[in-house]
């Protein structure tokens, strides 16, 4: 019973749950709740999905979360990059639009589920500190231009297919003279009051002596203001007939549970979406409980976010609805509305599920171009390209990986590109790793510092060669390592010692040590001792382990000014 | 030109060659010729290809090898590992065997040259350090297990099927009534004589005066006797009619030259098999030229051996042959035999091929039996599971990635056994890395040094807290860092100063410098200031560049000796 008890963080705070918090929780899961409805529907569209499928990916995730999830904060929910890679994971499937393809969303909202709940289990949770900060900000950014430009035809009423530059914008260019008129409008209006509500009106707001706070929760319901207005003029202009789209009927009522076909074959051909899924929507999830949870002095776990997020998904798998995360823009209403505990989304849930049974009717008359213009304004603050510049200054090899995973994604799709941009900052990493910065060093006069010969003014022997390594040793420089040695040693003629200053040579893996034993024996040969210092004690726990100290032709020092005062006056 | 000239080293020795260097290498060439033949009619068996493959794999790959390798003592061509793993690649494609067979282990043997090839040109020979020792001596052991038992069926005269211990040891018992008596008695000879020829003759011919190197050089002959003498017996004996089989007729001539087929369906099907077999055959090489090249004082560029083991193999592919990489018992023998350049290939590739054009009907006579034992005493020596036993001891990581690599290899196949053992390092390592050695430090009394409060007697103050982090600081760690961080701080009321002491820091990516700052913020607002110290060159250069140093709260000291001096006393 307690192994499971562990998994279930309501079990904690659940039990010290009082009115007041209740209060709260309420007050933000109905502005969650109001933000959530229109947003809902939108990355439906985003997907490629049914309304509905919207709001049914709102209420048993969300349930899910606040039973599994540990951040207090985190409004789970339907988001648009997410939405986005499901569009472009089912796309790749030839599936009868309909019924199969709805059916291929639920599988992979399970097999994201499944994926992170297994991570979470295995305490896997580490993996996703593999999504560099570069990395993940250029897909974001790369994601929601191409999330734009995919809404564009409900802006204009035209069409266009695809999820890249290469195929978005010559199937929009193609169709620009289906552009209906009245839809152009409309989105137009609706474009420049949502620019204006974040910028103009907040400062008008702000004028009007309302609180900073105040002033951008109410920029935050500009959304819902355009929704309901478009939707009053559409209906009172009779704008439908002049080809204006809506939604059209949403079916009322709560979804029914159902466990997704088990095709072994899809499953085969969408888990490796899953996996890169599950990876984004953890990343950006983790990254936005992480910030609230440290203003507030509290600790997020990773391993249980995993499992809360991962109970999540297959939660909507199961209720007809679509892979989920945790979203940055509702999670900071969320808060800013003065969300208490994970009950807040319990509560949310439950608002959703009256919308869905008693509200349909009006949601259907929602127009779809005003629901695009939201995707728009909120994808366009996504959109960031100072990563770029900031890397250039900072480094070259962090500014690759960004522009790797912006130009892949950009042109070859979200897939490729996220998974190319870890994989190149895993192989710069590797790289950098496996040419360690090898330096000789030399006392710096009067101390009892080393300094790298070539940075400083440093005293020397003749018969002392000191060596710092930068980097730990392990199978992939231990090779670079006799290389450099070697080369640095044959230049030197009256050698009687070498010495590896191991300051920063956190790990010898077996590899290592085969190699500094190939050095060590090599250098004997050249009547050279092999000395170290500066160990650290749990490399040298390991090196004691088999035995090394009795091989090593040398002394292993506390310290390298010590090594060299022994040294450097020995005849040996 | 000159940027031609630059890949092929034989403009360099070229110039030099002797007569003298020319008498070294004829004889070292005749006599790695001679235990070459069998070798290669043996491994072309494994690969399941007809006898000559293998000759002609031992042609023109060799002549390749010379004009671009740059290794003076290895000796390229068919070597037992890369035979199995060309059966294996093979194994998997529903092959017409005969022609069709043939032109896969062609292509294969091109792209793996191609593989090489691009490797070698893009200098990204780095790459392959990334096989870990213990991988690379788990994959080898449980390669030559699976080696003997696929050969089996040729001592015996039964049959066996696949290339996993799962489906070796079924097939062999099932095939137990095909036993052929007269086989097997062969067999067992051969077997006692070469197992006798490495052991008891070498003792004797120590005993009856004969120098270790030449004792053992005639040990390396045994095989040669074994096919000789069993040759003789077959055709003597008239055990053909008795059911020992011999190769049988081997065409006699040169191969004639042809691009394999281009078929984008093949490739794509054999690409990841000959990114494999490229990585393990360079591997394989690469330690070994290293390995007789340090003895000689000489280098070895990891680029320049790609390109020439990468046109080798294309060599081989457009001479009708298969995937060839340096052999490490006959590039012993080659260079114990006085081999002094490239031209020792050059000649034993002639001599190869005035032994197909003249010598093939003697070939035809040798028993497939006495060949089988030949592989399995080589393979037999190759058996090795000290490493294990050796990582157990050192590290339990290096011990789980070799068991990995083992277990995997012998139950689910060579591929996904290397595959694996790859994998497994870089998961450890990255593991390891994130999860970095946090640990608050204090002085030393009386000295300058720093050291970990828990494993020494040292000094602190209540307003200064000295965190030493044990790796550099990249994306995979930096969050980690944080946590680590927060909770330090969190347990110390009267904190003014933390002190991040960077001896072992060699890298501070853009993600890294963010967590930074955003520590720097956190701590700001808590009345904390952030110093850094012992902060290496590169490291400072790159913070200098973002204006990091006017964002910081703190200051950053030469030394941790300076910086706790410094603030000690501090009102601030």
């Amino acid at each position: 019973m307690k192994f499971f008890l562990q998994y279930l963080p309501i079990h904690q705070w659940g039990r010290q749950y009082t009115v007041l918090q209740f209060r709260d929780d309420f007050l933000a899961a109905f502005i969650v709740t109001v933000m959530l409805i229109p947003q809902a529907l939108a990355y439906a569209l985003i997907a490629g999905l049914p309304p509905q499928v919207g709001l049914y990916a709102s209420i048993l995730p969300l349930f899910a979360y606040s039973l599994f999830g540990s951040s207090r904060g985190l409004s789970v929910g339907p988001v648009a990059v997410l939405s986005l890679m499901t569009a472009v994971s089912l796309g790749k499937l030839a599936l009868i639009p309909g019924e199969q393809y709805l059916m291929a969303a639920l599988t992979l909202a399970f097999l994201t589920g499944l994926f992170l709940l297994l991570l979470g289990v295995m305490r896997l949770g580490f993996l996703a500190n593999f999504m560099s900060h570069p990395v993940v900000s250029g897909f974001i950014t790369a994601s929601a231009i191409i999330i734009i430009l995919s809404q564009v035809q409900h802006l204009l009423g035209t069409s266009s297919s695809g999820y890249t530059l290469l195929t978005l914008i010559p199937t929009l260019l193609a169709s620009t003279s289906l552009i209906n008129l009245p839809t152009a409008a409309l989105s137009t209006l609706m474009l420049v009051w949502l620019f204006w509500a974040r910028s103009g009106m907040v400062r008008l707001l702000l004028k009007m002596g309302l609180s900073g706070k105040a002033a951008l929760l109410c920029a935050r319901f500009s959304p819902v203001v355009a929704v309901v207005v478009s939707s009053l003029c559409v209906l009172g202009l009779g704008l439908g007939a002049k080809g204006v789209a809506i939604i059209g009927q949403v079916p009322s009522g709560l979804p029914s549970l159902a466990m997704p076909e088990f095709s072994l074959e899809m499953w085969r051909v969408l888990a490796g979406s899953a996996a890169l899924l599950g990876t984004i929507g953890f990343v950006e999830s983790i990254s936005v409980a992480q910030g609230m949870a440290a203003r507030r002095r509290e600790r997020i776990d990773p391993n249980q976010e995993l499992i809360g997020l991962g109970v999540a998904n297959i939660a909507s798998s199961v209720s007809g609805g679509f892979p989920v995360a945790g979203s940055f823009s509702r999670s900071i209403v969320n808060r800013d509305a003065g969300a208490a505990t994970q009950a807040a989304g319990l509560i949310a849930a439950i608002l959703v599920a009256v919308v869905s049974v008693f509200l349909t009717p009006v949601l259907s008359a929602f127009p779809k171009a005003t629901l695009a213009a939201t995707i728009v304004a909120a994808a366009w603050s996504l959109v960031d390209f100072s990563v770029l510049r900031k890397a250039w200054r900072y480094s070259k090899a962090d500014f690759f990986a960004a522009g790797v995973t912006i130009a892949l994604t950009l042109f070859s799709g979200v897939e490729i590109g996220v998974a190319a941009g870890i994989l190149v900052s895993l192989l710069i990493h590797l790289y950098k790793t496996s040419r360690p910065h090898v330096v000789e060093v030399g006392e710096v006069p009067g101390t009892e510092h080393f300094r790298n010969i070539e940075r400083h003014q440093v005293e020397t022997h003749a018969s002392i060669l000191s060596i710092r390594v930068d980097e730990s040793l392990y199978f992939a420089n231990s090779r670079f390592l006799e290389d450099a040695l070697y080369s640095m040693v044959s230049k030197r003629d009256e050698l009687k010692h070498v010495i590896l200053m191991c300051t920063a040579v956190n790990e010898v893996d077996l590899s290592a040590l085969e190699s500094i034993l190939a050095i060590n024996q090599r250098l004997r040969e050249q009547g050279i001792k092999l000395h170290m210092s500066e160990v650290k004690g749990p490399v040298m726990d390991s090196l004691v382990r088999v035995d090394f100290l009795t091989k090593l032709t040398g002394n292993v020092y506390m310290s390298q000014h010590q090594a060299v005062e022994a040294l450097r006056d020995s005849k040996s």
